[in-house]
């Protein structure tokens, strides 16, 4: 499950991999990363099995999987066909947490002293990749805490595992400076209903047929026809929602397009084609009107 | 000023609008909204002066300015021509906090007993138009506290002003509910640094040339050529940030864009047109190089 698991809170500490599995927080025995790309990743171990990884608390830069020798060192190029580092793209365009446990292993300040300890739910801001300290291609995602997640306190004075770079984003102690310059908010976070259309339309926008292809995935947005919450309430159901690309998702918001109730769509004031839609989907029409309507100046 | 003032904490009371002028946190002495088109809105008052206005702490539907005769109805239609709603509109599209200062005349649950008292930081999560209360058109903007902003106590137990409509967004004491349900995340909050990059290019696409227009103004985003923070560790300047519409963002930043340092563009790895640039904007190109390093894949 994507999440937070039952009765499992942020520090609790576990002594072993086999009781972190069975309390559900990272089901794998073996592998760091749980996971495939059509679920995202559930969760990630941070170990300190990966040389190029670094760890501030509340940022990771977290390595791919792949590609190691039987010593631990890099031996051939990490791809994007890997199911763990496919489940980390995910979460990033899906924009899902991953739960993140630390293992006494990392050696880094932020790692336990001993066991495992699960600190919480992150999300993935941003991936890439670059030749690694073994000179073979690597992946890396950072990875962000969430602002309601604890910070982890560093558990020693130690020196952090990697100078962060000049400038601005240099990490002093513990004042994480690295959430302060994140960009985060770029990637629309996918409920469940959402998550639903964007599969029925395979992240193809049902407005301009634009579907957005990246490494190792595709983007779209869930974007709410009837906006929800005061004051106009709409509904969190599939036949609320469209799959979108972003920039008609900013015009639907903001009422540069409307639709017609035989699902025309008007833009700048002009029809501009027909709704796709698909025999799973059905569009709320009372949506369709209500969110007209609030246009109508 | 955007966002908070100096030595004033949300909680502060104020006996009356002059000593909250003083202190800056909202300038006007009569108007409701502080602001232009151009900065966006720094500041609002909500005191009850439009009948169409619903307070549920967390979230409040503003209502425009403007249309009212003498005894406070409203007496023509709103139009987003208007000031202070162009003001937040701005503030829709730039992703702007507003500062929010209730005052006692509201009469609601959220208001003070007496006098003014500043609530802290809202950002808009979205706008419309509709025919209120006495058959005119008005324009209701929906303001979110931050995460980080204080709840407001409500300081009676009297009903909410309106029903918040049915099902799962029903608004049940102090639970906001509505903050739960909100579709926040669309908008990409501009930065100084991002907003000069916007209005050198005025909005347009430096990739795709596409200006989104919306009632009330025109949307882009502020992107980030080489990432910010670990490990990328990008600076904050105008010449790594780029003017784009949010689906040019998407793929810059998920590596489906890159950039020559001839500034040819390269989509989905064909050549995809130049770079549009301006004389007053210096593209950055060393953080154009580590972009594409990368995603070299």
């Amino acid at each position: 499950m994507i999440g937070d698991v039952p009765n499992v809170e942020a520090g609790q500490e576990f002594s072993t991999r086999r009781q972190a599995h069975e309390a559900g927080v990272h089901r794998p025995l073996q592998a760091g990363i749980c996971g495939t790309k059509k679920t995202g990743a559930e969760s990630i171990v941070v170990s300190g099995g990966y040389k190029d990884d670094e760890d501030y608390g509340d940022v990771i830069v977290y390595t791919g999987h792949g590609g190691q020798d039987g010593a631990g060192n890099q031996a051939s190029d990490q791809t994007l066909d890997d199911s763990g580092n496919a489940a980390l793209v995910t979460s990033y365009l899906e924009g899902l947490p991953v739960r993140v446990l630390r293992g006494y292993q990392a050696g880094t300040p932020y790692a336990p002293a001993s066991g495992y300890r699960y600190d919480g739910l992150y999300r993935v801001t941003n991936y890439g990749s670059k030749l690694g300290i073994d000179g073979f291609l690597i992946w890396q995602f950072r990875l962000e805490a969430y602002d309601d997640t604890p910070t982890p306190q560093a558990t020693q004075q130690a020196e952090l595992p990697s100078a962060p770079g000049e400038g601005e984003a240099a990490v002093t102690g513990n004042e994480t400076p690295e959430r302060i310059t994140s960009t985060v908010q770029r990637i629309v976070r996918s409920s469940a209903v959402k998550r639903q259309v964007k599969e029925w339309h395979d992240n193809r926008c049902q407005i301009c047929d634009l579907r957005i292809e990246v490494p190792g995935g595709s983007y779209s947005e869930g974007a709410h026809i009837r906006a929800l919450g005061a004051p106009h309430n709409g509904p969190d159901t599939t036949g609320n929602v469209l799959c979108l690309c972003p920039n008609c998702h900013v015009m639907l918001d903001a009422g540069a397009i409307v639709i017609e109730d035989d699902l025309t769509v008007i833009r700048g004031g002009q029809p501009a084609g027909t709704l796709r839609t698909d025999p799973r989907h059905t569009i709320d029409l009372e949506c369709v009107r209500h969110h007209r309507e609030r246009w109508r100046q």
